[in-house]
C-alpha cells in the first residue's frame, strides 16, 4: 500500500430540501456572489429558490458560466468581488461553474491573471480564497467535494487544472435538482464519474479496500445511469449518481493505490481545448481505446478482476479473453447510454494529435510513463488515432 | 436513499515515516498535553520519537489511559490543561487514548465535571475544543477518523459516547507502529472494524455505493487481520488494517443507509461497564448471536447478500440456507482468530442483564426498533442470554 493523504474538509449534506440550510450556511456572509450557468436553475425554480432564502443578502451575479468553463468569466468574477466586498461564493450548478467559482475564490486574493494560477499552483497562498458553497445540479464532475477545478482558456487552447486546497466549505447535494438533466447530460456525468473511478482503479496495483470502492462506484454507475436516462424523475437513481458524483474526484478512491497519470483525463482536456466538446463525451470515447491499447499479459490480470467484480464475468478462463470481454462491456456501456465511440463521430481529425501530445508532455501534473502502460509521446498520438 | 451529512475535517496523513509531520502540524502549538496509554509506545520507541520532534515545546504529560477509557482520567487531563495553558492535545496510542481527548479537549472548555459532557453533549458548545492531534498504534475504533469517543465510569457502572465536532485536526497513520500490537488485539481491533461495518451494513435498506463500500470493508479485515496476527510486521496487512480502521467510524459506510441503532455496540458498551471486557472481543461474542436472533424469512436477503458478496458463498440457493452459512463464517472467523464466543469464557453470568437492557433503553443514542429486526428490552436480555 502507498502513502497517501486524504483531506475532505467539505460538509456534503445530501437528500431531498436540503436547500433549506443555506440560510444557515451562509449566516455570516454578507456579500455574496452567486455564479451559475445558463439558465437552468431559473427553469427548475432553484434560482427563485435561493433568492428567497438570501434575503437581506447583498447577491451579485456571475450568469453564464459555460462547459468546459473559460477563464474569462473568472475575471469577470474577480472584478466583481472586488468592486462589492464579496466575502463568499455560491456556485449553483454543475462541476462547471463549481470548478470557476473554485478559480474566483483564488484569484480574488491575487493581483495578476486569474489564468497565472493554473499555469502555477505555487502563487495560490494557503488559506487566501474566499469560502466557496455549492448546490449541485449535475452528477459528474465530483467538483463538489474536491480541491481542484478545471478551467479552458480558448486563446491558448488549453484546458488545465487549478489545484489548491479549494474544497467547498459546504456542497448542498439534493438528487430532485437533477430530475431535468437531459439523458445525453445524465449519460456524459455518468461516464466522466466512471471514468475518475477508472483512472485511478486502472493501475499497477490496488489495494482491497480501495479496490472494492472503486468498483462499487463502477456497479453503481452502471446500474442507475441507463434507469435515470429512462426514468428521469427516479429518485433513488438520481441520488445514487450524486453520491457517486462526490466521491469521484475527492481522492478516497485513490488512498492507498498506485499513484496514476489520469491519462484519459490529461487527452480528453487537450481535445475539449481544441474542439470544445462534452468532456464525458470525449471520455467514453477514449477510455476504451486506452484500456485496449493498456492491455497486455502484464496487465491482463487488472482488467480481469475488473471484468470479475464490476461485470460479474465468469473468473475461470484465459485472463486476457475475460480482460478483452470487459473492455467490450464498457465499449458496449457507453454506446448503449448513446455516447459516441469515435472522434470523427464529433467532427475531429488528426489535425491537432501532435500538438495535443506535447502540451500534455509540457502541462500535464500526472506523468504518463506511471500509467498502467507506460505511455510515451508516440502513444499518446497513437491512442488518439485509435480514437478516430 | 435516505438523506445524510458526511463531514470529516480530519487530515488523514498515512504511510511510513509520517511522523516526521508533527512538528510541521504543530508549529503554532506551544504547550501540548502528551496523552498515551500504559508504555508501549515507550517500548516501541515512539516516545521517544516523539519528544525528540517537539523540542522546544512545553509538553505535558498525561501517562497511563487505560483501555475502556476512564472519566478520571479526563478530569485529569482537564485539571493539567487549566494548570498548563495547554493549547492543542497529542493523543499517541489507539483508540481509548484518542477518545479519552476528545473529552479533555471540550472538558478544557466546561468548568464542570466532564462526564456531564457525556450525558448531555448539547453542553458542549460548537467551536469550544482544544485543537486535537493523532497518532495511531492500533488498528480498532477509528476514533482516529471521527467526531466521538467512548468513555467509561466505574463508579455509575456506564460506558458511553461523547458526541460533538471532536474529530481530530489531523491523525498520523503510519502501520509500522501496529508491528507489536499482540495477536490477541489485533484480532480484538479486526473485530471491532467488522462490527463497525456490520452495524451499518445489516440494516433494513441499503445502496448500492455503500453496501459495495461495506462488504470491502469486510473482505479487508477477513484477508488481512490473520496474516497480521501470523507474520505481525507484515507491512500490507497492517495497512490494509490500518485503512479500514479509519473508514469504520466516520460516517461514510453510513452514506445514504437505513439509519442504524449500533446494537452490538450499544450491548458491548453495558457488558464493558459491568466487566471491563476487552471491547473487540465482547464484539465477537456479540454480533455472531445478535445475527442469528436477526435472521429471519424478512431479513434473510440481507444476510445472504452478506454471504455472496463476502464470503464468496454461491448465490443460487434457499436464501436462509445461505444466510444461516454466512452467519457460521462470522462465527468461526472470530473464532479462527482466537476471540472468545461465549460470554461464560469471560466469566460473565446473567447477574446484570436487566440492568445493562434498562440502561440501553434510557441512554443509547440509537433505538432498537430500527434495527433489522426491531428490538425491545426483553429481546436485549435475551441476546445476552443467548451470548453465555
Amino acid at each position: 500500500m502507498r502513502p497517501f493523504e486524504l483531506y475532505l474538509p467539505t460538509r456534503l449534506i445530501f437528500g431531498k430540501d436540503t436547500i433549506e440550510r443555506l440560510p444557515q450556511l451562509l449566516e455570516n456572509y454578507h456579500s455574496i456572489l452567486l455564479a451559475y450557468g445558463g439558465g437552468s436553475i431559473k427553469r427548475i425554480g432553484l434560482y427563485d429558490k435561493v433568492k428567497e432564502l438570501l434575503k437581506g443578502k447583498k447577491i451579485i451575479e456571475l450568469p453564464g458560466i459555460a462547459p468546459n468553463p473559460k477563464v474569462q468569466s473568472a475575471r469577470d468574477g474577480v472584478k466583481l468581488c472586488r468592486e462589492h466586498n464579496i466575502d463568499a461564493l455560491l456556485a449553483v450548478g454543475g462541476g462547471s461553474v463549481s470548478d470557476l467559482s473554485k478559480l474566483i475564490s483564488c484569484g480574488a486574493f491575487y493581483d495578476g491573471d486569474p489564468w497565472d494560477l493554473v499555469l502555477d499552483p505555487e502563487k495560490i497562498r494557503p488559506g487566501e480564497h474566499l469560502p466557496l458553497f455549492d448546490v449541485l445540479t449535475l452528477a459528474a464532475t465530483g467538483s463538489e467535494y474536491d480541491n481542484s477545478g478545471v478551467i479552458s482558456n480558448p486563446d491558448t487552447n488549453e484546458k488545465l487544472p487549478v489545484f489548491g486546497d479549494l474544497n467547498p466549505v459546504a456542497s448542498i447535494l439534493d438528487p430532485v435538482y437533477t430530475f431535468t438533466v437531459p439523458a445525453n447530460q445524465t449519460a456524459a456525468g455518468a461516464a466522466d464519474i466512471m471514468s475518475h473511478t477508472f483512472e485511478t482503479y486502472l493501475v499497477k496495483e490496488g489495494n482491497t479496500l480501495s479496490d472494492g470502492l472503486c468498483e462499487a462506484m463502477l456497479r453503481t454507475v452502471i446500474k442507475n445511469a441507463p434507469i435515470a436516462m429512462a426514468e428521469p424523475e427516479n429518485y433513488a437513481a438520481r441520488a445514487e449518481l450524486m453520491q457517486a458524483s462526490s466521491f469521484g474526484c475527492c481522492g478516497i478512491l485513490a488512498d492507498g493505490m498506485y499513484p496514476s497519470p489520469w491519462v484519459c483525463h490529461g487527452i480528453e482536456h487537450e481535445i475539449s481545448a481544441y474542439y470544445d466538446i462534452t468532456h464525458g463525451a470525449g471520455l467514453a470515447i477514449l477510455t476504451p481505446v486506452w484500456m485496449r491499447y493498456s492491455l497486455s499479459k502484464d496487465t491482463a490480470e487488472r482488467f480481469k478482476q475488473y471484468g470479475v467484480n464490476v461485470w460479474g464475468l465468469n473468473k475461470d478462463g484465459d485472463a486476457m479473453e475475460i480482460a478483452n470481454q470487459a473492455i467490450d462491456k464498457t465499449a458496449e456501456f457507453f454506446k448503449s447510454l448513446g455516447l459516441p465511440s469515435k472522434l470523427s463521430e464529433l467532427g475531429i481529425d488528426d489535425t491537432h494529435f501532435g500538438d495535443m501530445a506535447d502540451h500534455i508532455e509540457k502541462f500535464w501534473f500526472g506523468d504518463f510513463r506511471d500509467a498502467l502502460r507506460p505511455l510515451e509521446r508516440d502513444d499518446i498520438v497513437q491512442i488518439l488515432r485509435n480514437s478516430l
